[in-house]
């Protein structure tokens, strides 16, 4: 699911934008690409502290849309590659995947579970 | 409307997420931070090749979020910064601002004007 180049993206630094649409209102979020950590079975986790509105809207309507790239990865039309993750999201303040990032982030008060439905090149 | 920090925001390399909504689903389009032109009435110019995802969203529901940052400048809470746009959008395909744009990007073949109501430092 995540291919070489996407993970030589996300080894740069960067900003992801977490989109989130409810009540035909489009939220977005941000973090930073080495703020995201991958599970064995290709789900995203993120630390979250706030993120209420983003919350709120996925409760709602639990699609999201992350995206994230680099100038300094050559892309499809030169210098820059972008991806683009839709998918569905969750926000736990208990459990293993939260222990996992609170061990890291210890100002995380929930971490979002993102499970991706396709990861695109977009650029 | 623009402040110091913003300006040494957008001259750092990086990804600009451009969200839209409309019949109750987000969509995301990305370009790069050195794409973005600013006019002297605040405006924002972005070249487009393509975006007809975008512009159908924005034929019905014309408000956007962009959203930009850099770890490279220090924050509110640390190294890192981020700014979120929230205004209205329109994609020309004639007129100054597309000539203007035009001129640094060949292969634009339409502008995306954004009016940005309000500029905000997220972190």
């Amino acid at each position: 699911m995540f291919d070489s180049r996407f993970t030589a993206v996300i080894a740069k630094e960067g900003v992801v934008a977490i989109v989130s649409c409810a009540d035909n209102e489009a939220h977005v979020a941000n973090t930073w690409n080495s703020y995201l950590s991958f599970t064995d079975d290709h789900k995203i986790l993120i630390p979250v502290f706030g993120m209420v509105k983003t919350r709120k809207k996925v409760e709602k309507n639990n699609r999201l849309l992350l995206t994230m790239g680099t100038k300094e990865i050559e892309g499809k039309m030169g210098p820059g590659t972008g991806y683009l993750i839709e998918g569905t999201g969750e926000f736990l303040k208990e459990g293993a995947e939260f222990e996992k990032i609170k061990e890291k982030f210890n100002w995380a008060n929930r971490v979002l579970v993102v499970s991706p439905q396709s990861v695109k090149q977009t650029i």
